[in-house]
This record gives structure tokens, sequence and C-alpha cells, in this order.
């Protein structure tokens, strides 16, 4: 017989849309839930919907998981101030869009306690932001990518405990990366895609489509508008990958651009050609 | 009391995706189509559909509309070809991409003629080609770019006379521009848009992102595959505009690096803001 999962108790730290995300779902999957945030209108509308109480020294040791989801350095304070409150056998989570620098520093104020951090990166959310617009439907179906404690004895233990927990939140799927490799991949697959259509828009034609718009316009464009102070944020979290992978585009644009001014149509299909091919094999893997 | 639109007669030169879909449009709207592909499959698929026949030197002269939709060059030595066989009052449209080379050329030809040569873009297609692909429907709510002869004394009985013909392919609007202007906008809402995502996937990232990638990305990547023998013709006729769109792109993008490099928050900050407002404006225009 599996556990009933309506007997757990967990703890979400800051209110925004990912962790308000976190504790309606928990909410909606009958766990007790202690939740805290700085803006106390947050945590009035969250008891309203349903959270227990307050996140603090009498409720945090009895909560089989605690996730972190404000930004970044304020969980980490939040953790070493409250880190011997936790109970023994607690897992902790974080939310955050770059890994290696939360995760160390996570890690490290683990490494004096009896509980386990497991680094965690939602891969959900809108352009929206704020309690007002968290759903407990959030991260259905989504990927959680998942980075595990290095050389940890019971990983598979780990990960089914976590998977039991996050139940009802719904995940997709669960991707065990390291720190790295998962800060390398979010440069090229989130953080680069909202660099490029943040400056696609800066061309002065930009301004002046009405008429002209293809989908393809729509489509570079759709992340332009974003969240600057949080962005700004997870970009210099990551700042070294992000900017090798701007690097890299540069210098790919700077190779048709150099097939244009020299009117080199073998070189210019060769690299459409490249593009279409590496697009192909992507696709496929 | 208007016109019947089922008494005209119209001429299609080449039954790829764009030919087709006119013809196939043309046919369902009750015109006479007459029509010619150096493709004798096409020609018969097109009969088999309604094409009543060969567009050629004992057709041409009953068309009121002729609509050239082959590759830029087919289309002006077709024209050089048959000129003197359009009737005098007739109205002869391209479908190109691109429209500076095509309409001056088609432009010069028709000086020594009395019919009309009017530059027409079709903003609508798929990823698809050829006549297989081709359907009525394809270009329904599509804004049609059109670029009328310059110092045309009857400009809006013309632009009466090409919408009432072109009525069966259910157009949403007509944007006159100049073709210096639509090269312009389409360098940058089209072409450079293909360009970069093309260039996206060029990263080795792009090989290993199972598990990572966001929605961003997919639109990001949605237009990297490509023809890349249309693209490059295309890009070619407009190298000047789409080279210098792809210049201030790089320029944008080196700002984002260099703010990366030197952890400057504050030029960060200050370049996502200015995206995000930027694209709010031209969403409001």
């Amino acid at each position: 017989m599996t556990q009933s999962s309506n007997t757990h108790t967990v703890g979400v730290l800051s209110l925004g849309l990912i962790g308000g995300s976190f504790a309606k779902a928990f909410i909606r999957g009958g766990y007790t839930v202690y939740a805290y945030d700085v803006a106390s209108s947050s945590m009035h509308k969250a008891q309203a919907d349903g959270v227990a109480g307050t996140l603090d020294d009498t409720t945090i040791g009895a909560c089989e998981l605690i996730v972190l989801a404000g930004y970044p350095d304020v969980c980490k304070r939040w953790l070493e101030a409250h880190a011997a409150s936790i109970a023994a056998d607690a897992l902790v989570i974080d939310t955050a869009g770059v890994k290696r620098a939360l995760c160390q520093a996570c890690t490290n104020i683990a490494a004096e306690h009896s509980w386990t951090f497991i680094g965690c990166h939602p891969m959900a959310g809108t352009q929206f932001s704020g309690y007002g617009h968290a759903r407990a439907s959030l991260f259905v179906n989504a990927p959680l990518v998942v980075c595990l404690p290095e050389n940890y004895p019971g990983t598979s233990e780990l990960l089914g405990r976590l998977r039991l927990l996050l139940e009802p939140c719904g995940f997709a799927s669960f991707t065990c990366a390291t720190p790295e490799f998962h800060d390398e991949q979010i440069a090229y697959t989130s953080q680069l895609a909202h660099v490029v259509s943040n400056a696609y828009v800066k061309s002065p034609a930009a301004q002046a489509h009405k008429g002209f718009s293809a989908g393809s316009y729509k489509d570079l464009t759709r992340v332009a508008r974003l969240n600057a102070t949080m962005w700004t944020e997870l970009f210099l979290d990551n700042a070294d990958k992000l900017s090798a992978e701007i690097g890299t585009l540069i210098q790919n644009l700077q190779a048709y651009k150099d097939a244009l001014d020299t009117n080199d149509a073998h070189t210019l299909h060769a690299l459409l050609e490249e593009g279409d091919r590496l697009k192909k094999e992507a696709e496929a893997r």
C-alpha cells in the first residue's frame, strides 16, 4: 500500500509566483502548509487559501520538506538563520533558475546539519509575478531539474522521497543534473532566448512594422518583455555561461553577415543548410 | 450592384505553394484560370483541380490579372517573353518576398506596354513547398503588402480593381508601401528572424538540451528549419538591408555581453528594461 500523501507537513519560504504555486498545490494535495513571506498581504491571502500558519522556529521542525522560493540571497540568509530548527530527516529544496551559486551556499550550510539539501529548478513560469498569479496547476506536466548532493550514498531513495513529497505538484519529469551542467543548459535554452528577444526589439524597424509582422517575428520577440530586476540577478549569477553563449551566437551571426556583404551565395547556402540540419538533429534526440 | 466575381479570367505562372494556392482560390471563386508550370505533373494535378488550360500566347490575352509566382528570375524572363501578349488593361502582379529588384525589372518591362505592374507580397506561407501543399485558404486573413506604381494617376481605382480581382483569396488587409520600405521591414520582421533562428541552433548546447527545453527556446528556434535555396536567393536580393539588421542585433547583443563580462548590474538592468519598454511600445502601435 502506498503512503497516503495527505499526511505530510511542508514549509514554503516566499509567496511569489513560484512559492505561491507550490503552497497552493500542497494545500490542494491535503498537506499541512506553513509559509513565510515578508509581505503581510501575501501571508493573509495565503492563510485564507488554506496555509496553516507562519513558517518560523515553532513550526519549522514539523516540516518534512521546505521549499526555498525567494530571491537567492533571501533564501541563503533564511537558511543560515534557521538551519538548526530544521528536522534531522527533512529535505530542503530551492527553486532558483541558476544553480551553481545557491546550491553551493546551501550545501555548505547543510554540511553542518543532518537534513539534506537538494537543488531544484521547476521549468515553469509565466510573464506574470506575485502571489496573485500563483496557481496549484503551474507545475503540472513541467519538467523539474534536480541537482542531487554529490557522492550521496542513498541517491535513489532520496529522489524517491522527493518525488513522493512533490506529488501534488504534478511534475512531468525529474531530470538529474550537476549545477554546472544545469547552468550551461539554462544559459542556452532560457537565458540566451530572453537576451536575444529583448535585443531584437531594439532595431528602429520594431516601431514601424504594422502590416508586415509575420509569425516568425512574433515568436522571436515573445519573451522580450521581462522582469528586469529578476533577470539581472539570474544573468549575473550565470554570467560566464551566458556570456559564452552570446559570444557563440554573435560569431555565428557574423558569418551570415560576411556572406551577405561579399555576395557569397555558396557560403550563405551552406550556413543555412547547416542550421537546418542541426535543428533536425536536435529534434531527433 | 457589385460586379459578380465569377466572370473573371486570370493567369498564374508557376504552381508551387504560392502560385498553386492562388490558382485554387481563384478556382473556388468561380474564375477561369490559366496556369503554367515547367513541371508537367503539377500542370496535370492543377487541371484535375479545375485549371482551364495552359497560360500561353493563345490564352494570356484573355487574362484580366496575371500572378507571377515563380522564382524572381523565372518571372522576369517570362514577362519579357510574353509582355506583348498581355491585354492592354490587365494587371500583372508578382509575389516575391523581396520587392526592389523584381519590381524594378517588371516596372521597366511594363513601361513599354499598356498593362500595369503592381508588386505584391502575400504575408503567408508554411514550412512546406510545392503544389501538393497549396490550398485555396492559404491567404485567408493574411496581410497583402502592395507596391503600387509611383506617380500613377489612378491609384485608388487601381487598388480597387486589384482588391476585387483578389477577392477569392480572402486577404485581411492591403498595406501599401514602397519597395524600399517593404524590403527594410521584411529584412527585420522575417529575414532576420530566420537568420537568428538558424544561427541559434549552432551552439553545441543545442544537441544536449533534453529535459531543459523551455517554451522560449522552442519559439526562438521554430523557423531554424528552412529551404536553404529559396532563402539564399531572397537574402541576397535584400543583402544590404538584412546585413544592416544583423549588424544592429550583433551590436545590441554585444552590449549585454559587455555588461555581463564586467559584472555591471546597473547597465544590464537598464538594457533589459529598455527592451521591455520598446516591446511594450511596439505592441501599442
